[in-house]
């Protein structure tokens, strides 16, 4: 089905950024898919049209409100040309329990998943193929009713974006430190921390910038209401190797449920190493750290894909894991998990979908 | 001092709309002010131009990282014609507290009361005189630059927009229903709930839409930790007057420091009444509302300004206050307030600011 998806090709094509200097997120594809809801008429128009600004009312709901849910994906390109992605069903589905969770109306999957294959289809030129980089996909919806007073918008707009990318972390595959954080939340059961949606990143912002300014990457977030157990790190899952046995945050509701997360422990499981999906507190990793048990720690995020964590901070201590280096895990996980992405590993777990 | 903000006279003034029939924030006046930011060349350019759509690139960060700060204040015209604000200091003083919380580079609180004053001098005429009506003043603040990636952004925009209100409330002065809330969670210690950011009102919507179902106009926010202190309501403060004293939540961290709540403790105290600031659960109000101590409840906003509550529903029960009737210590501060703001009440606590 087209969905009647329409198409203004851009006749002014941009130049393509040097694939080996890429920086994440700063370029931008020649095109942009773009669709329109409003009460009544429901979601409508839509089309791919050059990449260009949009033009909103300064009281868009999305500027004050923050009614806003975005997704992340990244598609590749295999050596005999083929364009590939990893797992975007995924993200449509996610994108709806956002859109649930923050009363913005639900988007037809499909029809997300037909827009996104023509938009690859039209921008393939773009997809980078050097090792580490990916044409990074941003799904997004916004508020864009010019009305004041706090209520659900009448209006929206979704589009989608695609940005050719190299490592979110500057240390790309190289361990990250991180700081544990004790001061500042991020989210609260019963809030919308696991939903993908903008305010929770803003409420990170601060404390990520004191974590910089003490030579930490991230901040490694606890739950609100103990201040004790895991949640997440800053745009990313955590995992744990602790004695053998790879744990991490069950879903509480405050985290996000990350598709590399969950690719990640289904690849393990295929592998028969067991995963705990449970409460772990920041004491129970010290407490492994302190006897020995503590083997590996690494983040999973679509941007970052595997992130080492070489060095954690808590409360004024410094807790070095694997003398700093890359894990024999991490190491396993992210040549795996980027082989399946790149078409160069075989993709046993069916996750990749070919963009024809 | 100017500031040096130049202006830019719209050509084509918009009919205003019949001051008789204003719903909130739905009209807005022929100016808006507007300054950028980039970083490394701080503020700069600010301009007051005819008020139009702005054009931001869709990686603009606001639309996905929420990096966005605002405030809301009031404007009057009195009989003889005089522009008179509501404690306009204020909100600029909280907008750079909110600023400094969402990592948002501070804003000349001098530059912002001299933008506003030129801001309301050319839109005067913008300024109902209905009883129940005022300018409401919208400044804020969002994040542009055009980069994917959890960080600050490296531009800004600062605009103020101004919108002829009538009542907030369908209700005007009439008693609100209110649902207390035991599943959702607005914010909580260590996040951003005393920061006037945009997420916190997404974060809002759902509660609000299940409790508009079941024919309540806000939520009664419980703290995110225990679940059993009271926060805030939708988007006001809330008082109790139990035995004839007045108890309203003290400033927890999660909280809205609200600027019609600090005139109403401010009044209150000139008139000798006593008011505490303190933790007060759901259940100390059920017990007052049994016993019959519960007098009276109203939340406070500058859009709202006092809005009595005539009914709260909790866990299943509702609690009837005053008769469903407006109590008499709402009354009085309502009147005394709104007459304070429209200058027919002498002003003995110097709040109102005038626009010459």
């Amino acid at each position: 089905m087209s969905f009647g998806i329409s198409i203004e090709a851009s006749t002014n094509k941009k130049q393509k950024p040097d694939p080996k200097n890429l920086v994440f997120g700063h370029h931008f594809t020649d095109h942009m898919f773009i669709m329109d809801y409003d009460a009544g008429q429901g979601w409508h128009n839509p089309r791919i049209v050059p990449y260009q600004p949009i033009a909103l009312d300064p009281a868009a709901k999305v500027f004050h409100y923050g009614q806003t849910i975005f997704e992340g994906l990244k598609a590749f390109k295999k050596a005999d040309g083929t364009v590939i992605t990893f797992r975007p069903d995924k993200n449509f589905e996610r994108l709806n329990r956002s859109n649930e969770r923050l009363s913005v109306p639900a988007i037809d999957e499909k029809l997300g998943l037909e827009a996104l294959r023509q938009l690859l289809l039209i921008d393939q030129d773009w997809i980078p193929e050097e090792e580490g980089t990916s044409l990074y996909i941003r799904p997004f919806v916004i508020a864009t009713e010019a009305a004041l007073g706090v209520n659900p918008s009448q209006k929206y707009l979704f589009m989608i974006i695609m940005s050719p990318v190299g490592s979110y972390y500057k240390e790309g595959i190289n361990p990250v430190k991180i700081f544990v954080e004790s001061h500042y939340v991020r989210a609260v059961r019963g809030g919308v921390g696991d939903a993908k949606t903008a305010g929770n990143y803003a409420a990170s912002l601060k404390a990520q910038e004191e974590a910089h300014e003490r030579g930490y990457s991230q901040v490694l977030w606890l739950d609100g209401v103990h201040r004790k157990y895991i949640e997440e790190v800053g745009s990313m899952n955590i995992f744990f190797r602790i004695g053998g046995k790879v744990v991490t945050p069950a879903l509480s509701g405050s985290i996000l449920d990350g598709i590399t997360r969950r690719s990640i422990i289904e690849l393990l499981r295929h592998w028969g190493e067991p995963v705990e999906e449970r409460q772990i507190s920041i004491d129970e990793v010290i407490e492994a750290h302190r006897n020995g048990t503590l083997q590996e720690c690494f983040g999973t995020g679509t941007a970052a894909v595997i992130s080492p964590v070489g060095e954690l901070s808590f409360n004024g201590e410094k807790y070095t894991i694997q003398d700093g280096s890359t894990g024999e895990l991490s190491k396993k996980l992210y040549d795996t998990l980027t082989g399946i992405q790149r078409g160069i590993v075989e993709d046993s777990l069916g996750w990749m979908i070919e963009i024809k």
